[in-house]
């Protein structure tokens, strides 16, 4: 029995700029054909829920983050998420962490490197429709690209005291983004949450959405009347509800998506036109869950 | 920082028939449905090699063995594996640990409970071909299971010197395989050590061969005449290069295989006739690693 191989169950400090900076060389590496993305796997248990696999390489090391979803008997469902990191150059672990903090992280951090890339110059009013860890998390990476003399948020149960500093509370998803430059959508919602194709031409919003089946935090028709972006173009298009959705319903189709995350950060798609509004979707990648564990090797 | 997952680097001394009951309680439950087994992954890595990734789920607990195959600058190349084990139950690990040693025991004690089940009762003469150290194991699992009066085994760098307890030394594997009841090939060879199909009827043959595309240790031709069995039906015949090739040149055809580990510990498809020689091919699975990692979990 050995210890020499790091075991990191809580999640020390992660400096803002360096989640960032790990995860814009993630994608670069990925534009640039250094970095390797496979398709996530899911394998089902005998007794429901699953096991999703995440498989990432990136450098000299090799990532696979394990997620169970285990429903339990009261309708709640357990979710864990691990990852162990393995060198490319000897064989040996690396690293393995728990990884539910850190896909807090990388998913907003994501979610921040899209809305640098995607924002107008002069972009000074920001919503942020949600108020949990994934809000919370994306108002402080989001802050760490752009500054907003502006910052409203929304979630149905949020209150002036429970706000973050310098943030206005809003009494609904309309009322937040009203005249907002930049919308966060950070809701655990399956149905739309705001209408987006009513937003002023250049408002870029971004959206996570959940895991379940078909989720989307937009309505799929209005899809057409946007300016579509996502994390990855191979599998955005496929898994994200709102782009199935409207894909099968012939509102739209995945060869629209104007560009992803490598594309963006190397300069090799268009960027928005200032036309109409801007939509970023963002599904979860593997290669973000590796860049992330990275930061926590020793040094 | 955390030191509270076990992470097992040195492998201690695994009780043979522990690892024995633990594979047959593995493809017991595959047959009744309470264990899971999904297909292996393989992900190419930019500067060569791969990643094979195998997982499971036996009883509460979720298994990933990752194993990379870095090739060197010079021709050789590093493969490592690492299993890492879920709870089910509560979604924490269970343990990390190092698989290279461990793959050996299970892929021995695969091959003895397969003799185990299509040996005749009477069998009392061992061949081994190969003399490192999945040779070795085989001979100590097949040991486990039945008893046998004379062994020999055949390497061609094997000396008396070398050579274990109670075994004697042949001089080529035509001569180890002279009148044996059971011949387990244990060999790294990509091409054939032995005629199968030469062999005395209810003559049982085991294989493992290499991971290297189409290895075999056994002419593809020779399938035709043999009773042929695998370790799971559901992977075997098209990831055993002998059966590839021959159901490729219309020498045999995967509906000949007559039965799996899980059908022949569950009394569900015929033992051997007796009127032929039989085979016994296995590649590996997600079970069988994670089958023996549980048996380092703390009691």
């Amino acid at each position: 029995m050995s210890t020499r191989i790091p075991v990191v169950e809580q999640l020390p400090h992660l400096p803002t700029n360096d989640v960032l900076d790990a995860l814009r060389t993630a994608f670069t590496e990925l534009a640039a054909g250094t970095a390797v993305q496979s398709p996530q796997t899911v394998m089902l248990l005998p007794d429901g829920g699953d096991v999703i696999a995440y498989q990432a390489v990136i450098g000299d090391a090799y990532g696979v983050k394990v997620s169970p979803y285990l429903p339990q008997t009261n309708c709640s469902a357990v979710v864990t998420a691990w990852t162990l990191v393995l060198s490319t150059r000897t064989g040996r672990p690396l690293l393995l962490c728990d990884a539910h903090a850190l896909t807090v992280e990388r998913t907003a951090a994501t979610s921040a490197l899209a809305v640098d890339r995607l924002a107008r110059p002069d972009a000074a009013t920001l919503a942020v429709i949600g108020s949990g860890a994934q809000a919370r998390a994306h108002l402080r990476y989001v802050r760490a690209v752009r500054n907003f003399t502006s910052v409203c948020m929304y979630g149905p149960e949020l209150t002036e005291a429970d706000a973050p500093d310098d943030v206005a509370v809003a009494r609904s998803a309309g009322e937040a983004v009203t005249d907002a430059d930049v919308v966060l959508l950070c809701t655990s919602a399956a149905e739309p949450v705001i209408d987006a194709s009513a937003l002023a031409p250049g408002t870029v919003v971004t959206s996570i959405s959940t895991n379940a089946p078909r989720a989307h935090e937009i309505a799929p028709e209005a899809l057409a009347d946007l300016e579509v972006y996502g994390d990855y173009r191979p599998t955005v298009t496929a898994a994200a509800g709102e782009m199935a959705l409207a894909a099968e319903q012939g509102l739209w189709s995945p060869e629209r998506l104007r560009g992803d995350l490598p594309e963006l950060l190397t300069d090799s798609c268009p960027l928005p036109s200032g036309e109409r509004p801007v939509f970023f979707r963002s599904i979860g990648l593997g290669i973000e869950d590796l860049a992330v564990a990275r930061l926590l090797e020793r040094p």
